[in-house]
């Protein structure tokens, strides 16, 4: 199939042709308004450090679900099997990337905890709709992201420095991004600093750690908000034997809308 | 009656020592919880202008009440008397101050109409809650304001710059206090701007058009608000013959708990 029949797909879909092997490119602009997510699959105790980092770090590391012991599906996001349903993972041992496999049924175990958490993506839209220009987008460009100073709560083998992610804009943008965003808790939520960098250890802004470099216009204020990347470089980190994740702009697809992603995922549901 | 008794009076009790002349002094801390509101007083046409003046520009001129021509009462806030619940007024004529009398009613006229405003001290006690330190409060000084290179949308003979007031504050801190205060409308709602406040056409922000020099720290952030003196320097710089302002914090306390404003006086009541 074509591009462009491809980004029509909605996200069940679209999880079937990445099943199937027939999708395979990274998944922005795909799967309509579907949340996509980070995903990080841990086996055993480590899994068990790990939600309590997610819980004492809700910012960066925002749980959408977590997946029962051993089971690769992630019944509240979707009819998903996670051993198939990226289209590209990375394979971590002790710390170090040693493959970026299409599927990972070899890799099962029947400890494994998935956990699928929360992107800042799903509130760009948000951002577009109420006429803030997001300006990595309109270039074509990765977000920038940075390690802070600022330290997330440790917990277990896992912690770390505050990943975050710019996004660069007028003064009056940045002040209905924070009203805007901190409707979506799930996406990582309200901005955790704007102004100036070095307050929280960016030396460079024009110089990210992650991502590609910023597109910075005269008056605009600079905003941060807390980034996935945050608990995949906690997870580097600490080493664990096995760590399996999305690899970078390979989400997963679920079949949750956007907008309905904090309501569906956190509130009181029927029976 | 002594200062300490009277703070602890509730809004009626303590429209009624003013009524009565026993009490005179500024409003701010007495009366409980109750919103205090500027007041303004405008007679016939003048009046009507004001009136779309005010819905036109939400932010700085947030209409609380209005009262019905030539009445006095402003049913929606408590069982007000304008001619005499407020300890201090201002009379202007043409643009001048001419007096500052402790009672209204041999002014009154037929065709008066008042507007409650709402005011900035709604929302303080709410950042200060929420542990974000409101610094001129606690160096016992009045809140900065400037006059901005913003404009207010005209109505009639009303037009003029937007008047704001500047809490500085540490980013996060800023972030917060959008948050809380877009919750806010009829007290200003959500900050203006934030940041390099030659943006909005401030020279110097140690030196204030109105209020006292700020208490600036070093990692503040600068965080302007739409404030109450905006339709006062309109109404002023229109020179209309009549008008009738509370004075300088000389507030209208009315019967409305600070927190439960907006839904009170915006929201569907019980028949």
């Amino acid at each position: 199939m074509t591009e462009l029949t491809n980004s029509i797909l909605d996200p069940k879909n679209l999880r079937a042709q990445i099943r199937d092997g027939r999708f395979l490119g990274p998944t922005a602009g795909h799967g309509g308004d579907a949340l996509q997510a980070n995903l990080v699959i841990l086996p055993g105790e480590d899994a068990q450090d790990f939600l309590r980092f997610c819980q004492a770090n809700p910012q960066p590391c925002p749980l959408l679900a977590v997946g029962e012991p051993g089971n690769p599906a992630l019944p509240t996001l979707g009819d998903i099997d996670l051993r198939h349903d990226l289209p590209l993972y990375r394979v971590w041992r002790d710390g170090e990337l040693v493959e970026e496999p299409i599927d990972i049924a070899d890799l099962w175990r029947d400890d494994m905890v998935s956990f699928a958490i929360g992107c800042s993506f799903s509130f760009e839209d948000a951002l577009t709709r109420a006429g803030i220009p997001v300006r990595h987008q309109l270039a074509g460009r990765n977000v920038p992201m940075y390690r802070t100073n600022l330290a997330t709560r440790p917990a277990g083998k896992f912690s770390g420095p505050v990943v975050v992610s710019m996004r660069a804009m007028p003064a009056a943008d940045a002040i209905q991004a924070v009203s805007i965003c901190q409707r979506f808790p799930l996406a990582h939520g309200a901005p955790v600093h704007l102004g100036d960098p070095s307050q929280i250890g960016i030396a460079d802004i024009h110089q990210p750690d992650y991502g590609d470099a910023p597109d910075i216009r005269p008056g605009d204020i600079p905003v941060f908000w807390a980034c996935g990347v945050t608990p995949q470089a906690a997870i580097v980190a600490a080493k664990p034997a096995l760590a399996i994740t999305h690899a970078p702009g390979h989400m997963l697809v679920t079949d949750i809308p956007s907008g309905q992603a904090d309501r569906r995922l956190t509130g009181v549901h029927a029976g």
